[in-house]
């Protein structure tokens, strides 16, 4: 067997990465490293476009995420602002994994993104997510002034990026890379094989 | 229950369509109706571009393609000569289809493209790949020389594009539309749904 380590990487700012994120910790057998990533530098990086650049596509999207929404039986209503700076929000799950608060906070930034119609961009909706989350906002929202934390996002993007990703939400299994929501039955089998 | 009709759109030139083309007949209660069209034509439409576009999609897309190969327990080999304009296979198709041979051909022109390494732009090819099915090339390769034919196709393509799609295998059931070889579970769902 494997180590089991999967590397999730993903963007508050990704809807497919929202539907998917209940479903990585279902995965057995899985170690699941959450690698938050800024999405924007990496479709620039590599001269990929958001399918909203296709109007045709755009609008297809839009019918396979409900689809999808579905399926796993979770609300998904899209954002008013769109798309969002998600820099902070990023920033601040990183703060929250040093503090082993991440779990806390992770999924409320997901829904506010794709739920509740919230601007992540906005450190006071941000403060009043994780104060929302039983967590000390102000703490946080402190950390991520830190360079440390910056780093720790730009490094994540540049690894992501170097690795090959192209767009949201990405997996690796060593050097076997899976985008998508709907790759999760490959990754089980990467699991599953003996190394 | 509705009709069952599932209106699938390829071009011999899609990997993905090659994958899923031998998928299509296990959909239960299905009626397929195959309609070749230019995939190039439906890119340029909608501004789409090919995966291979951005470098580290194209490199992704080879692996993908093999897991699904893997996992459909089926032959494939890149073709050495990418792309190829399948325009003369895809008329050919609609010749077979008039003729009541369709589906002693169609699987034949993939399999030439994606596991014989053949050029489907060279008529000499083409009329091979015809007798070596059991059937008249001279027949079909003369069936393709008439406007109606050719009309076809056109009327095909345009009718894919109004649809909405962007890319190949397309497929609809009724106004829904479903995109790629990885949605046939959404496709099952549609037809038994009740209309």
């Amino acid at each position: 067997m494997n180590s089991g380590q999967v590397d999730y990487f993903f963007d508050y700012v990704s809807a497919y990465s929202y539907l998917v994120n209940g479903q990585v910790e279902k995965l057995e057998g899985a170690k699941v490293i959450y690698r938050p990533m800024l999405l924007g530098a990496v479709m620039q990086a590599t001269g990929n476009r958001p399918p909203g650049a296709v109007a045709v596509k755009g609008k297809y999207l839009l019918a396979d995420l409900k689809r999808w929404a579905k399926r796993y039986g979770i609300p998904l209503r899209f954002n008013s602002v769109f798309p969002q700076n998600t820099m902070k929000a990023l920033r601040l799950s990183i703060a929250a994994q040093r503090r082993g608060v991440f779990h806390e906070i992770h999924p409320a930034f997901f829904e506010a993104m794709f739920v509740h119609d919230l601007d992540l961009s906005d450190s006071d909706v941000l403060a009043k997510i994780i104060s929302d989350a039983g967590l000390d906002a102000g703490v946080l929202m402190s950390d991520i002034e830190s360079e440390s934390i910056k780093d720790e996002l730009k490094k994540n993007t540049e690894e992501a990026i170097r690795r090959g990703t192209f767009g949201a939400p990405t997996f690796f299994v060593g050097d076997e890379m899976f985008f998508g929501n709907d790759r999760l039955e490959f990754i089980q089998e990467a699991l599953q094989r003996d190394d």
